[in-house]
């Protein structure tokens, strides 16, 4: 069975340079995330691909999944588990054709018909969101809410991953919605001590809403 | 066979914007272009997959040799009959394995020793340069000279395509040195008339030297 992971955390060194993507994703593992987001939009592939090859080796050593954000041609290269598709990448059904059934693919959401129309593309998981007003995306949609998260955890059957302005304090509410798990990226990738942050987001998730 | 094109354009909408990328195909075709490169390291995949998928089209359509810069996803989204690999861009080998032997895959070289590896890489063909000093790349390498282009075209059995600094001017010179063909990218693109341009420098690549 594909293993999804509920604490998935993007790697970014746009927000914050003063990790590497390799160290982010070290320090995130050390403090409980259980899938690692590879989220690099451009750069050359020869030396993003040997990026992503070294991620893929520390997650496979430490039983965590492994998803490359978008780019499908890294994918290939380092023959990832996972790939994460948003609104503006690569298409799902295309990329379910070309990975075959065996790949992990995500899919971005933030309206209820997004999410089915990820469902209907074959997608495995879906990360919804922004649920509430985030700053690491420029582009963002208008925040979900926890109203609208609620009713597409209800209506779509594949495990629904939240993104957008998570934190300690609104996890627990998070996950009261039922949701699969959390994805962050600012909340592990800019704090002061990402292990630490990390460590107590994964500890407000494991409480289930109830702390 | 493969057909490689002896008079390439690269359509580039970051050096001037007066132009689509298909603006500049259709003008470069108009002028007699026989090949057109979709040069486009980043932006949105699903967007830049439906610009290659126009191109692809035109070129079918034109006879004329369509190939993607770079991007093996997009290669793969609209099954392009070319890709164009520089030094940093997705590894040649693992191009190859990846998209199989009726794909037109060309490699970018500066040096001998890199023109050497492209033939053992499994190239089909050879951009090499730049032969003189160009503006159209920031990161260009030293211009390899004419010297060193007939060296290299004495050597490599690929097919050569010079590229870098290229202008009617000196492209008789350049053909003498017994290449395949030409690149260019600013001397289209960036023209006052694109069309008119490309005419002139494809007279001047007929002309074989001998003007």
């Amino acid at each position: 069975m594909k293993k999804i992971g509920r604490f998935h955390v993007l790697t970014d060194t746009l927000l914050q340079t003063r990790f590497s993507h390799l160290e982010l994703a070290e320090l995130a593992i050390a403090g409980g995330a259980d899938a690692i987001q590879f989220r690099q939009k451009a750069g050359p592939s020869r030396e993003m691909i040997k990026v992503a090859g070294q991620l893929k080796d520390l997650c496979q050593k430490s039983g965590v999944t492994f998803i490359v954000n978008d780019r499908l041609d890294w994918t290939l290269a380092i023959q990832s588990e996972g790939i994460h598709l948003g609104q503006e990448d690569f298409p799902i059904p295309l990329a379910r054709k070309i990975l075959g059934e065996k790949v992990l693919i995500g899919g971005s959401a933030g309206t209820l018909e997004e999410a089915r129309k990820c469902l209907r593309d074959g997608a495995d998981y879906i990360g919804f969101g922004p649920v509430f007003p985030t700053t690491s995306k420029a582009d963002a949609a208008p925040a979900s809410g926890l109203d609208l998260l609620e009713r597409v955890v209800g209506e779509i059957s594949l495990p629904i991953i939240a993104i957008g302005g998570l934190t300690p304090e609104n996890i627990p509410r998070v996950m009261q919605t039922g949701v699969h798990g959390v994805a962050v990226i600012s909340a592990v990738c800019c704090q002061k001590d990402p292990r630490e942050a990390a460590r107590n987001l994964r500890r407000m998730l494991e409480s289930g809403g109830h702390v």
